[in-house]
């Protein structure tokens, strides 16, 4: 099933806290309230404000109204390393579970590489958490190169 | 030595772009002209404008008008996840060849950690080709978890 994607509203905003919780790392770090938490809507603000973030909301073709079936935020870096290049970087990526390991996360990444591209991106960046094997297989197949370690420090 | 940290200006750009450029993989990236593409400027002037994005000149204490000895790029990272935290990732950090191993670099995460903290971010990322063993250990000595792979895909 083709997906669409758009950029996000604040209506929702509770649909993509959802997705974002119906995960194995998220699921302990996400609070579904209700009410949900003002901070969540505080972040969609500023995300919503910067030129260099777009929330992404994917659905399926010919289910309007339906609820997104997934989600992932793209945010465009510039930097002064490889010639001034901008990069594209994926996070929070969620597929809604009942709609896994059919393909739609193919049509996800298809569409940030061609918004990477159309503004001019020179490569497309992103960090998998060391247990999510099926997605290391995943990015793999899409032929992103496993060349970084990523490190955080929680503050 | 310690170390003094101010955001990079245009005057900057030169040094900066000759740090990134001494480096084992940097060097085949950058362009030391002279002329110093104009590519660079630009990307300059957009990490400038953005209040998100601090370049970061590093300096020896009692040497001003010297040479930086460091740099790096911090991006704030607003986000839905993890209850709309603000993440800190850092960037293109590099130390000038002569000064290396004399512990700059642990100042300069040290500022960055301390930007971060400052602007309520819940943590700090960054990722480190896998080819750079030294920088690994460096940052599992600083109580970096390395907890994620990093993917690139090159368009």
């Amino acid at each position: 099933m083709p997906l669409t994607f758009r950029r996000a509203t604040a209506e929702d905003l509770p649909a993509l806290v959802a997705l974002l919780a119906d995960d194995m790392l998220g699921a302990a770090r996400e609070d579904l309230g209700p009410p949900l938490p003002a901070a969540y809507a505080l972040a969609f603000e500023t995300i919503a404000a910067d030129a260099n973030q777009l929330l992404v909301v994917a659905e399926e073709e010919g289910a309007p109204g339906g609820a997104p079936v997934g989600t992932m935020q793209l945010t465009f870096l510039p930097g002064l390393s490889r010639q001034g290049a901008w990069r594209c970087q994926i996070e929070a990526v969620r597929i809604a579970a009942p709609e896994r390991g059919r393909g739609l996360g193919r049509q996800m990444i298809a569409f940030a590489v061609e918004e990477a591209r159309a503004r001019g991106c020179a490569h497309v960046q992103l960090t998998s958490h060391n247990d999510r094997k099926d997605a290391h297989r995943f990015y793999a197949g899409l032929g992103f190169e496993q060349s970084h370690i990523g490190y955080k420090l929680i503050l």
